[in-house]
């Protein structure tokens, strides 16, 4: 069945196309028997294993970079890196290829090995990660511009690569916006994304500092956020998020732009919202999330439909109605949010809401006017502080033995 | 296969004796079939939707509460509330009864419903855990000194429920430590837990503000911790963290006393020492858990082994030579751990370590001579920071309809 947020990988993390996961049940059970029978169960658990592994492994390389099209892992943490005065082009090229490597043999379920280890660093891997699966470990590299900058590589900056303007209600904190350098690590387990990050930083040594890093979570069986709202309806398809074409640098080919926003939500306020109201500020229905002049949640919203009296049925100022991209000339934007909740604002309201990226071939004509017609008209926007805000752009995959971005470094 | 964290609750959360999850691709695929073949087949998913349910559910009532011996779940978000000035005796209970009743539904994947809304509240529930799993959710409710004052209880308050004292090197803050009510949220979802502490928080309305919470988590396949070692290796029979026998009031039977503490790990640190410190520190071996004496993660570690030169094998300062009950009168203590990452401190370093719990009947006996040797002497200590801490006692369970403490509160 697709997923609504992305289409599955072809051949990624799957065994005979679909998902598989054996049970723990089954794998005790036959390790029972290999306790009373020897050797021939013993492989028979081995490769049971080796086959749960492989079902949860999503390989790094490929023509492009996983992690945009795989369908959302339920944890992810973000962070971007600035890189050090020092770092020019060869040592920036050779910090990608140690976090490729890596990245490649983290999602296979391996340590990094110490070779990667880099030079005048004195920590190693604690192996925090034996025994457990890759959990469809993705790790999603973009660059940001001063990137372009700290390589000696203005010139090839893109042009769609520049800041962001600020939007009507924005108040951001620039220490949790932007960085030189972006990862996102996604995965099932939660663990396992805590320590990728602490390895992707021991990798970094000398190179790159962790600017800022921010995690998020979505439902095992649900695609609601702490809103109670259906995320990701309505989206295009996901290939349209990617780059390619004549016009598109080789490096380029097959990667895309990410808007990454820290989305706080002001659920104290929402949740004394009745619910047609909250189902008036968005133009969907909360049950099913179907939009409100009917059907189902794949149903199109009927954007001219109005009510006997006149009244349109989803309100001129419906989440839905301006975010929709005919009110935006046409622009398409692949949304993959996760929630966040870490804890308590000094302010005594939940410091919770929604960790919101959207990947596009170009900002200015996606995430850009959409945003300024929902930061000044959007009902739901009362109800949202954007406190995050970062652009990268996302080169294209990689071979084996490769990085994402090397032909640009080594062209 | 027993969890060396807590034996499974008898028949919790269990189909046939044993975790059972349908997989989402036979659900798919039995979707797909009834899309053409009509009402039996829609039947058979409906029946195979509700056991996946079944399987997910942890009953809330019963002699003891869930979340103590209940194998640890993925997730944790622990939680302590202040009771308002105005709250008394019956207003508290009236909390205490609607969060129960909150939990005990919500553990079954239902919503807590209208009537249980406080009085004089805006909010309602937005439905966000629609169409979710409970995922093995379970609430499990302790009383702080204050709740004993706040009630007109100050009688009964047992004597165990004494402040815990100073211990070396703690470094703790108060608005992260202590509470009148405390609330562990355990699932395999941290959507879900996110969601059920908003409702608590919502439900609490008038009576209870939330005073902290903190978030943990642990590996799918693991029990590691962040710093790459095995946890809970060497607990005791669960059982033992019970209150039970003659002298316990009935509102304590089958509870316990827990501690919470925040440890910081300067992970920075850590991963800079050689593995053969790292061991010597811990006194087992990383790979498997087992004492450095040998054997496995289930041989007991052999403290008067010594090296032909005759130093101890297991270093005098070694962790688990200092918190071995051998050497503390027999204190035994039950420890179920999270990890937690929090992102970036300002100075840098990780916001990580291990959200850390110990059950047992009486504290004066059992976390606090540990905890006094281990701040002292242990190897490990100088890698690890209390940053928070809190002493709950944990009343018994309760029956349907009724709540934890009910005994106590109307008595």
């Amino acid at each position: 069945m697709p997923d609504a947020e992305g289409r599955p990988e072809p051949g990624a993390g799957t065994v005979g196309g679909a998902r598989r996961r054996l049970s723990r049940r089954a794998l005790f059970a036959a390790g029972g028997v290999t306790a009373l029978a020897g050797g021939g169960a013993a492989g028979a658990v081995l490769r049971a294993r080796r086959e749960e592994r492989a079902a949860d492994v999503i390989p790094f390389h490929g023509s492009r970079q996983a992690g945009i099209l795989t369908p959302r892992q339920r944890y992810v943490r973000m962070a971007a890196f600035d890189l050090g005065t020092g770092t020019g082009r060869g040592r920036a090229a050779a910090l990608l290829l140690r976090w490729s490597t890596a990245a490649e043999r983290l999602g296979r379920g391996e340590p990094p090995g110490p070779e990667l280890e880099p030079p005048g660093s004195r920590a190693a891997e604690t192996g925090a990660l034996a025994g457990t699966s890759p959990a469809r470990l993705t790790l999603t590299f973009g660059l940001g511009p001063g990137f372009f900058d700290r390589t000696g590589l203005t010139a090839e900056r893109p042009e769609a690569l520049a800041p962001l303007p600020e939007f009507a209600g924005d108040r951001l904190d620039a220490a949790r916006s932007d960085g030189d350098l972006f990862v996102q690590i996604g995965a099932d387990d939660a663990f396992v994304t805590a320590h990728v990050l602490r390895t992707l930083q021991r990798l970094a040594h000398g190179e790159a500092r962790l600017r800022w890093t921010m995690t998020g979570f979505t439902a095992a069986d649900g695609r609601r956020n702490l809103m109670g709202q259906l995320d990701g309806t309505g989206n295009p398809d996901p290939a349209r998020a990617l780059l390619d074409g004549p016009g598109v640098p080789g490096w380029l080919s097959g990667g895309s732009y990410v808007v990454v926003r820290r989305i706080r939500m002001l659920l104290d306020h929402w949740d004394t919202l009745p619910a047609g109201h909250r189902e008036q500020a968005l133009g969907r229905r909360s049950a099913d999330g179907a939009p409100l002049t009917g059907g189902s949640g794949r149903t199109p919203a009927d954007l001219a439909a109005t009510r006997p009296d006149g009244v349109p049925v989803i309100a001129a100022n419906a989440h839905i109605r301006l975010a929709a991209p005919a009110s935006n000339g046409g622009a398409t934007l692949l949304r993959r949010s996760w929630s966040y909740h870490d804890g308590l604002r000094s302010d005594g309201a939940a410091d919770a809401g929604l960790l919101f990226t959207a990947w596009q071939p170009d900002p200015r004509t996606g995430f850009v006017p959409v945003q300024h017609r929902l930061s000044r008209g959007d009902a739901l926007s009362r109800y949202l502080v954007h406190e995050a805000s970062a652009l990268f752009v996302v080169p294209g995959g990689s071979r084996p033995g490769g990085y994402p971005a090397q032909a640009l470094l080594e062209g």
